[in-house]
């Protein structure tokens, strides 16, 4: 088994934030909404019923961790969780903070509303602070 | 706090499979997909985050049971999962069987085709089926 790589679609779409024990969180180049990608760096893994049960514990904890830092770094009305992977087979986790008022509420944002760009520096500015709560 | 009740639309729109531990399962009557719910059994809450820790690792490992039970028992070519809830706030992960030539694929279900009928007792047989794999 080859090292684990970032799957090059994520990692164009997305800028990083942080390692955690297991998943490199990453967030998403999209200004219509706070979302983040937690990415387990165990290669070849498609889903979740395929990590040990530890790393599957672990990567329940790190959606908790993440899910708690967003939500105390952006407004957030609703968290959604999703494990799609239809298009990017890499096993990845959507954790995205949804807000009554956003592009795509209440439907899935996945192919909602066109990619809104960030202003300069605005992503990395929100990637650095919620890197500072993930800490 | 109130005793457990399952939101009446998850119940309009579903059929019981079997109760795990934590969480009851539930197949959703749309024969699109093989489309799963596990809602846990604890009041008032929305969000995974909002588990017990405890309650989180077995919510994991009840996902990973399902998601197994689903994929020895219908076509799969990949998992959906996810927790979102921006309409029935009570929560509930979806497990959904995705394939290739399915009415929505590479796209998310959620709002995606027009729910389609089981055949008389195909849904009950579905979960009957279900329920003995997950004894």
């Amino acid at each position: 088994m080859p090292d684990f790589a970032l799957d090059q679609q994520l990692a164009a779409d997305s800028l990083p934030v942080t390692e955690l024990a297991l998943s490199s969180v990453r967030l998403m180049r999209d200004a219509n909404y706070p979302w983040l990608l937690l990415v387990p760096r165990r290669p070849g893994l498609v889903e979740i019923v395929d990590l040990t049960e530890p790393d599957r514990i672990t990567l329940m904890e790190e959606i908790a961790t993440v899910s708690q830092a967003l939500r105390e770094t952006v407004r957030s009305d609703k968290l959604n969780v999703a494990a799609l992977g239809n298009s990017v087979p890499q096993l990845h986790v959507h954790v995205v903070a949804r807000r009554r008022d956003d592009a795509a509420w209440p439907n899935p944002i996945w192919g909602a509303a066109p990619r809104r760009h960030y202003a300069e520096g605005e992503a990395e500015a929100l990637a650095a602070k919620l890197a500072r709560r993930l800490k």
